[in-house]
Formats: structure tokens, C-alpha cells, sequence
């Protein structure tokens, strides 16, 4: 039988999740009736309060680990919430670590797992450029969410949970493409990247040159690395280069919403209109892209069901009941008010 | 003697962070002549790697837990980051634990400190409903951030790092007020909130009594319990209803920026223009708000003083250098694009 969550104690009651908290944790400001009712309802219904303290207490031996790589990224936000979710109700607790930009987390998984005896690790994003060798030494199941490993070495030895990034970004550059537009600038991840910056700037110039468009490498602009990677500061930053040196461009793909936004941001601090004047596109699909004015054209991964499949695929390994796994998901272009049509 | 940290010796010898990381790292994918160059600036400097894994290797009995609440708030994000910095600094590691909107924080730190044998907490957001015995029973050092417990009982007995919400919020409102606006709707946190957001309420119904505006409770909307707390979608809605209920209204104060852009984007959506039909201003100071368009009128918080005062607050608890502190940071207005003075 599936227990009901405090959301549909609340729902039921009428009342936030706040005063069903209040009620389970005696809290004395709270009406007694209400109190009552809610009482009566938990009792009716099978809730189990999914307190994290009360998980800890009982599952302190049985921990996934979550390694997250990119923090400022919101779009980890609405992945690390359904992991939550799903992990307590599995009685697992959850460790999460976020890993630096330079680091390498195959490391720090290792020494988590020896310090906390972890039945499973989930990599959120990052990873792509290490090397098999240290994969090889994790010692319990893990799965790379958000992270492909197409077209590696090692691609039929791990499991990850993905979309195609060369193909999706491909997607997005044909779209600006059909649009009208040819001079189209990339806003990309460092130069040294090997990671998805590296596979979307593949797609990037792959259907450049489908369409025999050749690829100026003037267009194709890196974050500074003494800048947050991936924050809108960098987009700014970028575009305003980019408008200095007077590079010439009808339109504007940014590897990340975020970016896109600080490239609009940027124009319009320049005087010029969204997109009357230049078209902004970017990735990932964020609550920001759907909210800004104007709405960002986008790639939406779909978060909550790659997570939902990565833990899925990651208890299945932990249990046993499946071997290495990829699962590649589609993308979704979304069209936002920030592309224009050529004529 | 300062160790440099990674950043710096990339600066120095002019390439990114990664390619540090894979010289350090012995990565095969480098340059040799760039290696040999990293590893020589590296020697010169006294750089000690500030890897998670090495600190957790041996730090393991000096961990440091950060309990967040409000995960979708990426006002935290900036601070999380300086948290993690001056913990790594200080050679202690790190512990991060999400805490639902629901749960009672206490209950959570009392399990943590007890499965890890914790130096100390900081509790970042929430808790300001929680009551006294509780927190009197955390056997360890912890600061309360971002989170005021001014005007409570308890005021003298706990350390804490916040705005003066009430304060602040008057302060914005004051601000609406002298730009010509005398009817101005507040979206506010659930009606049940005895957090920051009734403290937030506090601050607006004191501004408008202050100028005898009579507060009209039709202004005063408060977020869906089914929808994400501090959410773009909550802060859409409320507005939405506003305008379907017909309210009148010259300003929209938003106790977030995440709900004042979910404010313009129905406002956009509804026809209206911003501000020229209507002010929206917000709160927090984020990078969103900045890069927002129009640009949306906030109060700053000092987010990176604030985080680092939060440590050094619990590191000087830790040692015993100081007793029990209250620290109450000025917020500062920050004026935006959003909001119109009125003839």
C-alpha cells in the first residue's frame, strides 16, 4: 500500500503543509481542532511523516550518495528534489556532495564510499574526460545522470541516463537554421572542456555543416574561467565581446538558459531588441527561460523523468536485476518569443 | 602562510581551472610542456590541493553540517558556496542536508549530530517557528543564518546572522510609497508562515500604517501550499488571481525576486506593461533580479558577508572565543527597471 504524502494530508485538511507539521511535531501554535482533524486524517489515511531525521535513524548503513557537479546550475535543482524524493521512499538516506569544477569526483566518490559504506553513487553531471581506470575502482553501482558517454571508449560499460547533447544542440542550430539564420554565434563552455560544452559545440558545427555554412570561429565564444561557469554573468560577458569586436551575427546560441539570459540581457543594455534585432536561444528548459521577457526558445531535457530513471537504473543495479544500462532521452524545442523568423 | 587556491595558479599560468585539475590529477589529456609549467608554478607557491577527498580523509571527525531549507531559492546558492570554501579552509568537512519545508529542522540536526559527531551546524533558512526546548537540546555550537529571531523570546539566547526582515520590508514598502503608490498588493508566503514571511508581512502593514493607507486584505495574497515555495509558478498565480479578481492595484510587492519575475511574466501575459501600468519590486538581490527585463527593484542582501560572518560566528562558538551573537545586516535597495514613479 503506498502511503499518502504530507502534501495530500494538507490537500485533504485544507490547511499548508506547515500546520500539518505543526500538528505531527506538537507544536503548541496551532488550533487544537485543527489539530485534531489532522490527527484524524493521518490516522485514516496510512502517513508515515518521511521525516529525513527519523530516515537517518533507521538507514544510517544504507546511504546513496549524490555527487553534484555545476551547483549554480538550476537546472540540478528540480532533478535533486525528485532524488530526494524518491531515495526516501526506497528508506535510503541520502548524502549529497557537491564537487568542484576542477576536481575529480571519481576521487571523491571513492573516499566517500570507504568513509560511509554508500550502497550506490549518482554523478550529476560532469565526468565525460575520466578515465576508465577510475571508474573501474568504484566499488558499488553508480549511474551518470546527465552525463553521455556516446561515442567513448567506454560506452557500453557504464550506465548513464542523458540526452544525445551532440544531437539535441544539432537540433537547436537547425531550428535557428530554418528560422533564416546563418550567422550564428555559439556561446560555449571553457576551452578545455571535454564534457557536454564539448559535445554541444560538436552539434553546433555538425549542422553548420550540414547546411554548408562555414564555421567562423569568431562565433564561437568561451567562458572565462575566472567567471561562475555557466552563470549569466559569463553569457554577459560573452556577448558584450562579442558586440565589441563587432562580430557580425543575426543570431545567438548559448549552451544554457542561463547564459542565453545574460547574452539578452547584454543586447538590450546595447540598445538592440530581442529578437527583432538578434535571436537568443538556449538549453536545458528552465523554469527562467519559460518566466523571462522574452521567453527563451530552448532544448527541455526532461528532468523529473531522467531522474526518475536514474534511480530507478541505480536500484535495479543495487538489487541486481539489470545490467549496464543507457538511456537516452529526446529533447524538446521549445519555441520562446527570443527567435525570429528571417525573411 | 595562504595557500593559493587553484584559481589563482591558472591565472598565473594563463589556462583554465580543468587543465590545472588534469595536470594535478596526472590526466593523460594535457600538454606535457603546460603540465610541467602547471606543476612548477604549483611547487613555487605552496599549493595544497583543497580536494574533498583529501579533507575527508582526514577530517572525518571534524565535520561542519549545513541544514537547508528552501532548496528552490537560489539566493542560497551564493551562500552555500562561500560555506564550502571557508569549511575547506579551515580543514573541517562539510555535510549538506536539505530539510523539507514541512520538517522540523531540530529534530533533523539532533539525528545528524548524532550519526556524525558534528562540530557544528548552520542552519540556513527556516526555523524560526521552532521552540526553545529544542534547540536548547543541540549539544553542539550553531547559527541560525539568514533567519531573525528578533522580537521573540528567545532573542538573547541564540547566535544568528540575518536582515532585519520586518526592517527591510517596510523599507521597500516606504519605498513604493514615496515613488507615489498607495495601493500595493503584497505576494507573501503561506498563510501559516511564521518565518521570514510574516515578519515580511509585518514590515508592509507597518509601512502602510505609518502613511495611514489603510491595508486592504484583498492586496495581501499568499502562496499555494500545492506549489513550490518561492517559485516563479507561485509568485505567476498569485498575480494571475489578482488580476482575474479585478483588484486594483498601482504595485506589486513580491517578498522574493523568484515570485516578483513570476509577477511580471502574468502581468506581460495579462497585456499589462511594466512598470508603465504597473510596479513589481522584489526582494533577495539575485543575480536573476539583475539580469531580469525590465530589471526588477530589490533589496540586496549582503549574501557573501552574511555567509562569511555565519562562519566565522560558528568557528569562534567552536573554540570558545565568543558567546552567544547577534548579527543584523542592513539591506540595501537596489533600484531596478521595474517600478515607475507616479505623478
Amino acid at each position: 500500500m503506498e502511503c499518502i504524502t504530507i502534501k495530500d494530508v494538507a490537500r485533504v485538511c485544507g490547511v499548508g503543509v506547515s500546520t500539518v507539521s505543526r500538528a505531527i511535531n506538537n507544536h503548541p501554535d496551532i488550533n487544537p481542532e485543527t489539530k485534531e482533524m489532522i490527527m484524524q486524517v493521518i490516522k485514516e489515511n496510512n502517513y508515515v511523516p518521511n521525516n529525513s531525521a527519523r530516515n537517518l535513524k533507521r538507514s544510517d548503513a544504507r546511504a546513496i550518495a549524490i555527487l553534484i557537479k555545476g551547483i549554480s546550475n538550476p537546472f540540478f535543482n528540480s532533478m535533486i528534489k525528485v532524488f530526494e524524493e524518491e531515495i526516501q521512499k526506497k528508506k535510503y538516506s541520502l548524502v549529497l556532495q557537491h564537487v568542484d569544477a576542477w576536481q575529480d569526483e571519481t576521487e571523491v566518490a571513492l573516499e566517500l564510499e570507504k568513509e560511509k559504506r554508500l550502497r550506490g553513487i549518482i554523478f550529476l553531471g560532469g565526468i565525460a574526460s575520466h578515465s576508465q581506470e577510475q571508474l573501474k575502482k568504484i566499488p558499488v553501482p553508480f549511474v551518470l545522470s546527465t552525463v553521455s558517454l556516446l561515442g567513448k571508449e567506454y560506452k557500453n560499460d557504464y550506465s548513464f541516463v542523458s540526452v544525445d547533447d551532440v544531437k539535441e544542440s544539432c537540433r537547436m542550430t537547425e531550428h535557428l537554421i530554418s528560422q533564416g539564420h546563418e550567422k550564428i554565434a555559439l556561446l560555449c563552455s571553457y576551452k578545455e572542456d571535454v564534457s557536454i560544452g564539448a559535445l554541444r559545440l560538436t552539434g553546433y558545427k555538425k549542422a553548420l555543416e550540414a547546411h554548408n555554412i562555414p564555421v567562423d570561429e569568431r562565433w564561437i565564444r568561451h567562458m572565462d574561467p575566472e567567471l561562475d561557469s555557466y552563470s549569466m554573468e559569463s553569457g554577459y560577458r560573452m556577448t558584450k565581446a562579442l558586440l565589441e569586436e563587432g562580430v557580425d551575427c543575426t543570431a545567438i546560441f548559448a549552451i544554457s538558459d542561463s547564459l542565453a539570459i545574460g547574452a539578452v540581457r547584454a543586447l538590450i543594455d546595447a540598445g538592440k531588441r530581442v529578437p527583432e534585432d538578434i535571436s537568443v536561444a538556449g538549453f536545458d528548459g528552465t523554469e527562467m527561460a519559460a518566466y523571462y521577457n522574452p521567453s527563451i526558445t530552448t532544448i527541455r531535457q526532461p528532468a523529473e523523468t531522467m531522474a526518475k530513471e536514474t534511480i530507478k537504473l541505480l536500484f535495479d543495479s543495487i538489487k541486481k536485476k539489470t545490467n549496464v544500462q543507457q538511456l537516452i532521452f529526446e529533447g524538446e524545442l521549445v519555441p520562446g518569443e527570443s527567435v525570429k523568423k528571417l525573411n
